[in-house]
């Protein structure tokens, strides 16, 4: 906790002394232009890995960066991202799991948290999309590969979950909203992106082709979803 | 979009370049000491104002940095907090709040958001507890005051809630957990913490006395919580 | 009731006498290929309409044809179509609205329901998707072209709700299903089926080109939905 | 998928066109007498059975033609049933088991359902009711004749469950409206009434003698409910 | 609170001091014959109205002696009927009303509560079956005859509420529980039982006639089910 | 039954007909000073055991004397106290649990209950916080020594549990309102309260310092809560 307090005022003495008029501006209000939405995991930095400025990300993190579908959970995932959406006019939403996810890895022995962890047993139930299709399509996988396809078909079932809110339903109909499916991973510090033409993970090109939500769909049957896979 | 991919480029030739040794180390697994919950506002970035390095915060983000009371909600809120204590075995709990909150301003004026922002509507029905003492005991202030009050008192009540559950309330009895409630501001850059014993948000004092979570009490009748009172 | 008493019988004497070794056959297990979705409304009679044999359509009617996303709602409707595709092996999916229908123009005078019919406002809170789309996307039209309208984009909403549920995710991604978005007009006896190539509700052709579930794409934007758009 | 199609077709040009006055006339509303409460099973036909028109029966069909009690769940039922009773001024409900009914087999077998159809599971929790007073009462029996009680249990279980609804309680009181228990037989084509005189099932005689809702009892202890017990 | 402290040494000193052979032996477990289920109102002494001794009365008091339908809440309500029912065998239940309810009052004038006591707004939204009842039939009443009205009607609700639990329903047909509906009145001190054969609250007679469950009918149309008719 | 129809009389005839101008008086209104929220048990008589006269205490009765978290049921408990506080104004409330309480046997043997009572086992999920507390800080205990922990510690568990109703926490910022965890011990007739200063239950001495909430801290770490620990 020293360290924090400490960090705190670095913070202070360096990086705002330096950008003081950006935080003057920013006090009045924000103006960010994605929501982020990512896993709490502690080694998954939104600002840094996208070398993005204060105030440009709205962020969501939670377990496994996931948003059940619309109406199945009461939590704050639903209203921040309707905020987002509706209220700051964000008009591009990115999820971003990330390699190592023990969330994931919670995920493919859920029975083993019921009696430890039951909350995070309920929470990962909401995953049972991703769940089920694993099990059902990858059942040849194990170890850390199952865990990659995992973590990345997890990020697709959000973006098919993020769908069914009606502020998203109704914005991707009109063309103002795009949705973005991205893995973070941690060893190689690179993002990958999900190309839903070519059905597969990718390193985002530049300029990266706005990914229109109306063609993100599932890699075709029995194409993996990693973003390993060669 | 254009921008965050290049931003992408920018963190893995600049950062993760120069820390590679660090994201070789945590690619196996994380150890975070501290459990940051705090808003999805933009201009709100933990790692930033802590000086933290990546690897160091365990973190939730909401609208409002809300952790209802436990079995209240079934969303990311529960489970990640009981996977910070359980699984990681994180002793620390911050609260951040932060100034110029849309999410406390929305508190203040709940009626307006039922329509045409629904599932913030029912979010912030969760911080009733907050609405309801600072009508009924800061009945004279307005504006800004009262947003800061507002701001103040709800990270009070998230604390008071985070007892609720089964895993906090257990490691408080055995002295393992602290909780702390912090205030950001944003145009100063500062952070306020919540003093106990003095019932006032202060700014915390290096070596800081880690607070007691069975002394975190609210401040005494009439006092009023505003980090900003003189 | 005495109608139906005598019904009872007629339908003995008559329909059953002449098929009695069907039902014989039927008694020991039922094999529909099959799922049909539609509305309570008595004017729908989904055997008489595709004139399908007893024992080829395995039905669920509710008001309006809705199917919540995955979590959302605990009644009947997750149960029958999870039964359909995993113990009965469906593999083909229909969501047919119709004209006229009484729970759509509910949706459309939402308010006025709260006190009279509250489980109705409630149920129909559901279909907010629908709703919102709507009145964002088509706020010039009215009367029975804005019901039209209603009536077929809440259809396709339903099919993006039939994607969140583990059954369906999964089985979609092997290619084993085929949602397919029906609207049923009353005064012609004509049905529309959603073409996603075309992004426009046709009659369907023979041989109908099964739609592919991973090409049923929601209108271009401004692309009126409606069936009865020239 | 063809076959169907082809079924438009046919009930296009025979079906509809020998009855197109009463499909105009349909179209402007419906003004059914009866609310029909049934399995999703293929197999259940209520218009054929009943031999009733088109506009005469407003359907209900879920996995075992439950009602669950007022309250419990947040599906299409309660909706369906209070718009049957109160908007269109129904005044006759018929809740409708029948034989060999999957949903009351797998009843029977409740924990093998959890894992591989956890929604079908979580569904026939709600017939608990049922289940329970099948296993406390008829323990002796086994095989059909255990499903057979259990089906024409359960359709009283629904009854009593109606009873708990706001438009229903009320309307029983104002004598406006009646509930009848059925349970049709699949291999004789046979349909069979719960006589509350009598406590037990019988084929219905001409004129059936209303059921009066206030009357509508349970048979008395150890009397057994099926409709196949001499 | 000093008068409650010197109470409890009155009634050690006193009634403990002339009774601890009861006490010590009931220090060993308990054996009540009787569920009784009352307003959470201070004027309503189950033991002292019943002249019932220690150990004789298992009692759910909450607001309005509700018992929601079975799966509607998740409250203590149904927890302590199924002990009292399956864990102590306790074979007959009393619901007992009571005149000058508040509750019911609220459940008349339900709008004005819900900003200012919105968990007992929500709460009485559950007597909903009650306050349609008498909203449609007894619409010619007001003042303190509607409120009797209420009062008496809402205990009917609550038995029908029961019959949808689990081990009441089960344990009814085995003719092994009685349901009895009281109301208590203050000013006289009287209590009148619900006579199903009469349709009418009466003095209850001795010996009274234990009220068979399956004969417990509502009054007939039109009947004013008030025990203060005469 | 007959003994409770007498006991009617008996009451009438002697308490209510030496008491009649109380009863008078009451009919109008209650006046009471305290909630008292105890257990369902049926040697538990708050009136007795408090020598109370009717209509001082307003009581909420259920299994465990249990107030779960705000928002995590929606049963009677959160209406009758917002009920209490808001609108009877009443200041002080008691929890009160006693010894062998069949609750907390339960919630020590929680897996035994999931079959047989699962309404109890749901409800007793709410106690999650006294039974995890138990099982990590006095895993040494066993028998009556653990059962005694077990009710004391959840008494104080409910007190953390009513601090997050809006009333109450409004309130008890006000300093409007105390909160007190009582213990009944069955076979001494006595009554322990918790002195948060001594972290102990004590007999309550008079004058019984009013135990200021703000100040109702659990005991320290490691201290047992149990009122027989000498
Ligand atoms: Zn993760
Ligand atoms: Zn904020
Ligand atoms: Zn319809
Ligand atoms: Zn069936
Ligand atoms: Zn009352
Ligand atoms: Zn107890």
């Amino acid at each position: 906790m020293e360290k924090l307090i400490k960090g705190l005022r670095q913070f202070q003495s360096n990086y705002f002394d330096t950008h003081h008029e950006l935080f003057e501006q920013l006090a009045h209000g924000q103006k960010p232009r994605v929501l982020f939405i990512t896993c709490s995991d502690s080694r998954v930095d939104p600002n840094l890995i996208t070398n993005a400025k204060v105030g440009e990300l709205f962020v969501i993190r939670n377990a496994g960066n996931m948003i059940p579908p619309y109406g199945a959970t009461n939590g704050g995932e639903g209203a921040a991202l309707e905020y987002a959406v509706q209220a700051l006019g964000i008009d591009q939403i990115i999820v971003c799991g990330h390699s190592n996810c023990g969330a994931m890895k919670g995920l493919l022995k859920l029975d083993k948290l019921r009696e430890e962890m039951p909350l995070v047993y309920d929470w990962l139930l909401q995953a049972e999309a991703t769940r089920r299709l694993v099990k059902e399509n990858y059942s040849t996988l194990s170890g850390e590969e199952l865990l990659n396809i995992t973590i990345a078909e997890n990020v697709l079932t959000q973006i098919e979950n993020l769908r069914t809110y009606p502020v998203i339903h109704s914005k991707i109909r009109q063309g103002k909203l795009s949705l973005n499916a991205w893995v973070y991973q941690i060893d190689t510090g690179s993002v990958f992106a999900y190309d839903a033409t070519r059905h597969e993970y990718v390193a985002p090109a530049s300029p990266l082709q706005p990914l229109d939500p109306e063609e993100l769909l599932p890699p075709s049957p029995g194409h993996p979803a990693s973003w390993l896979s060669p």
